[in-house]
């Protein structure tokens, strides 16, 4: 289907995705590998443009479906402008967050349905599954507490609703990966971000060396 | 599931719709029934926002899998914001467009797949199809020769493209009649308006009768 690589990273919030995605490109840049880093919308305009309606605070109105129509309209618009392209072109494509993010959060935990969010996704995406996904399962206390020493705030009565909205989200990622075993590749985030690097590089260079 | 009508009219350019549906509202009006008139996006700021990114001339890079997305998510909004809640009041709701469209002209016309773009309308509506479809039947030849009448503008090059693309959505049209031939009522409309109207407000009679 194309020469390059599709990698994404999955998991909850704190669960440190971009730290150690930072260092996972930097690694395969040094090693003179072709590198595109993207998260959806990616600087695609139509989707950037689907996002500021997805995203506008004042739109409280919105029905948890019409937002996952336009998540998967996003989807679509940079998997066709930025991601295949940059795989025909034979690049590795590091892709924070993708499909997997939808089926836990609208699908499971925002309680949609798994299966009629997939549906909605598979016309986006067209079969374009990413060949590795990382998860970097986190326990959401630990994830959240890393993400409340950042901000230096206290445990509010939002942040208790958001600890029960994120167990949720990690029971939706469970569920993503009784369907896809194979892709899918659990790294335990609980953990320092050193080991965590190292684990998913692990997981990167067993698949590229497994296809060079 | 509700204590209104729900009716939409369907068609192909030219077909008259917007000519007789206003004065099936009339006729309603007169007879004190409590009638909605809409269309998609029907005046809903989210579906409106929705319709700039699909409309917006410059976007020729939208892919048409984007663009049905986009399409069922303003059809969502439209549905859970004005639809539903007059229907639940027990109004007639008379909506130019709906679903239909969707499947004749992204579905067939361009050539996506009738199933495919069923399956992301279903999560869109969840089940709310119309009570009632009246199904304006034009001749393409026909219905492109009254728009060009009305701007008196000679056939091109264009107009001739335009024909080929009005007659699979005629043809689209008759694979949706295929899954709903209960619903969609045919109406002949290479007749004078004043028929199509008489027609159609028989059908319309017909149906409201049958349950009051």
């Amino acid at each position: 289907m194309s020469k390059g690589f599709f990698v994404t990273v999955e998991g909850g919030e704190g669960a440190g995705k971009t730290t150690v995605l930072d260092r996972i490109e930097a690694e395969l840049v040094s090693k003179g590998l072709d590198v595109i880093r993207t998260r959806e919308p990616g600087g695609i305009r139509i989707s950037e443009q689907i996002r500021t309606v997805i995203l506008d605070v004042t739109h409280t109105e919105m029905d948890s479906r019409t937002e996952a129509l336009l998540y998967a309209a996003a989807r679509r618009q940079h998997l066709v402008e930025k991601v295949i392209p940059a795989l025909k072109q034979g690049s590795i494509v590091l892709c924070d967050r993708f499909l997997d993010s939808s089926l836990a959060y609208q699908g499971y935990a925002r309680g949609i349905g798994f299966d009629e969010v997939k549906a909605i996704n598979e016309f986006a995406i067209e079969g374009y599954l990413p060949d590795l996904t990382l998860f970097f399962d986190v326990d959401p206390q630990i994830g959240l507490s890393r993400i409340q020493s950042d901000e230096d705030r206290e445990v509010n009565r939002l942040d208790q609703e958001k600890m029960e909205f994120h167990e949720r989200v990690r029971e939706g990622y469970q569920k993503v990966i009784e369907v896809y075993p194979e892709r899918i590749k659990v790294i335990n985030a609980n953990q320092d971000v050193e080991t965590v690097y190292k684990e998913a590089m692990n997981e990167i260079n067993h698949f590229v060396g497994r296809i060079l």
